[in-house]
């Protein structure tokens, strides 16, 4: 290709700023982007001979290819054209009705296929509750730290923030409340109750249940984001804050990234009928509907494998590589390093003594070529240097063990 | 299933209701959302014994569904695990060079793979338009009238409009400028230059030369919608306005969804690099990307059928039935109707005398059995109740002769 318009293009923006003309102006929401380093990190630790504990992906050796190929071929057959036209921006209904069914046997929920309306993963309704609930610099509540997507989609309804603690049961319901009553523009708080990205942690049945009591005082909508609660390997499955709501306040985001995969971006909100027509109306505006032909194929792949025996797959690899993560850290981390003991899902999370700096920790790990994710990325305030977020679906035993020894090498030097 | 708690929760929002407490808040955008009859419209006209002019879908007939499962089922051996993992939210890097390779050579771009982003479907390219460049009460240039759900997607940023006027040729340019000088709210100019949805108009030459010359003077960027580019089925194509762009203010708009299928939910934003970077920024943060396996079947669609002479295939079909619908209407519409005479896409517009309103004649229409979509929807302002849109994609020839029968009998008691 020879010179293009576009190089162009670029020569003209300069000659109109020497000449004080009119820029491209973009949005006061895309002018407050900060670049994530977490992309720049994951890019670094992509080359093949890192051990990289810094992504969140699920394993891709636990991907059911082969099913996959029969099922999209039968699909294809018993669906036809069909597979390929518009469908309703709601969704699919028999997917509708098949995770109403699973989410009323795994999660206690008591709803129906009208209760749920079709995501691009989990990521979609993030974004699609920010910009139900949230006009501009209205307030969001969310766990301190807290899921770095979730910010990146809530940043752009420009809404501002309250961080509020979590102790081993879950978010601080003093907090909570002194944060409730101190701000009238709170319009929704955002948690993840069981096996929390960034910190692994699972909130206690008494807490959720003492939680939605106060909500329901304050009457405000709560976004239970869900992508690992199917993900338990140890200790006992907990109802869903959805389940024990009682105001409709509680609004689930599920996703078939983690128990299935990522590469067909189906994920749900499940939420009372009055909310679902709303969300419809913001999807129809946003991109009309998720693709009949993924909804199909994962409807498909629900009523023709055995999901549970699929799942339970995932969850003992998963349960033996935090095992191994673990075990590792028992026995390579300095004493005065603390981390969590996660019952599920697919991360650790590791507090470095104050004066620690996770990003310089990361910098020398990256030479001894071993990653992680610094921690003060899931925070929206300043500061939080001294943790680092682990994960451990993505590298098998062998590999963790090494990683982790390598990271208690330079962890060494610092404490 | 029995009572459940959503059904309770119905009953608690009435108590705190009557209890003069806190209701669920929905943001202002959710607020001022009209729900569109045209929704309405197109469910009333889905019964099967119905001729509907309504929809805008592509021929389900004419899906590639024989080469889809071949296509399939060699993607998914070929590509393995990767087509099920999560993707780079600019998009799988093959796909974005074909589609930059094809755009060169059908709409005389110069553009490369790093100038596109792949986007669910056009529809998410216009939500990332509005929030790329406005702020709430920003405002946006539209033709009048315009793609109505262009105008859903706008309306979730809380922009403003101006609607200019066009004539034969395209835009009136005197209009603009006059737009352009009295408001300097004015963020983006949305426009349909091939085949227009709902006029069918397309705009000449000289005119998309002329409106650059414009546009370069207020360097305010054009998203220039082209869905039905490459549906020319009469007349010459022309270039597109990106091609024609030197100051990198286009960005252009596309879509697989009328030239292959829409179930996968695949379209693109051609834009300068610099765009292309502040759009890949808000696509992390409103679904991470667009899914790994639909992507990689576009792509393999694309290298292993002629895409060219599938093209043909749709063109020379809705070349048949606009040329019925033409003839239908030349032979039995008053001689006080109007009407457009498309050269490519899916819409006829038909004027009627202004004192008809087209809804009155909806009604009774479908109670022969025959539906469009009544003009006004398709305006920002009020009024504008003497227009028709009229689709042809779906209906064949026989039906489109009949139908049209049908609406000149109703118009007839009007006019």
């Amino acid at each position: 290709m020879s010179k293009s318009a576009f190089t162009k293009a670029a020569f003209c923006y300069q000659d109109n700023r020497k000449a004080g003309r009119n820029m491209l102006d973009f949005s006061n929401r895309v002018k407050a982007i900060k670049k994530s380093d977490a992309g720049e990190i994951l890019k670094l630790t992509a080359q093949p001979d890192i051990i990289s504990f810094a992504g969140g992906l699920p394993a891709e050796e636990l991907f059911p290819l082969t099913a996959v190929k029969e099922i999209a071929a039968k699909m294809l057959s018993e669906e036809g054209k069909k597979a390929l036209q518009y469908g309703p921006s709601l969704g699919y209904m028999p997917l509708r009705k098949q995770i109403a069914a699973r989410m009323n046997e795994k999660l206690h929920t008591r709803v129906t296929g009208e209760n749920i309306l079709i995501t691009n993963g989990s990521q979609q309704g993030l974004d699609i509750m920010a910009r139900l609930f949230c006009n501009k610099d209205d307030v969001v509540i969310v766990e301190k730290p807290t899921y770095l997507g979730a910010i990146s989609a809530f940043n752009l309804s420009e809404v501002n923030y309250l961080e509020v603690e979590s102790d081993a049961e879950g978010m601080n319901l003093t907090e909570l409340e002194k944060a409730l009553q101190s701000c009238d523009r709170v319009k929704m708080i955002y948690v993840i109750s069981d096996f929390q990205n960034p910190t692994g942690m699972t909130w206690s049945l008494q807490r959720r249940k003492d939680f939605l009591k106060l909500v329901s005082r304050y009457q405000i909508p709560v976004v239970e984001d869900n992508p690992y609660g199917e993900l338990r390997f140890k200790g006992e499955f907990l109802p869903s804050l959805q389940s024990l709501d009682e105001d409709g306040l509680v609004i689930l985001l599920g996703t078939f990234s983690k128990t299935f995969a990522p590469g067909f971006r189906i994920g749900w909100i499940s939420a009372t009928e009055e909310i679902i027509e709303k969300c419809d109306l913001l999807k129809q505006g946003i991109d009309l509907a998720s693709a009949s032909s993924a909804q199909r194929i994962v409807s498909y792949f629900i009523d023709n494998v055995d999901f549970d025996k699929h799942v339970d797959s995932v969850r003992q690899t998963y349960a033996k590589r935090c095992d191994a993560m673990l075990a590792a850290m028992d026995k390579y981390f300095p004493d005065r390093i603390h981390f969590t003991r996660p019952e599920g899902g697919l991360f650790c999370w590791v507090t470095l003594p104050e004066q620690v700096n996770a990003r310089k920790v990361l910098s020398e790990c990256i030479e001894q070529k071993v990653a992680f994710v610094p921690g003060d990325a899931f925070f929206v305030s300043e500061g939080h240097h001294h943790y680092m977020r682990l994960n451990y679906s993505c590298a098998d035993e062998r590999q963790i063990e090494e990683g982790i020894k390598r990271i208690a090498h330079v962890l060494a030097q610092y404490v």
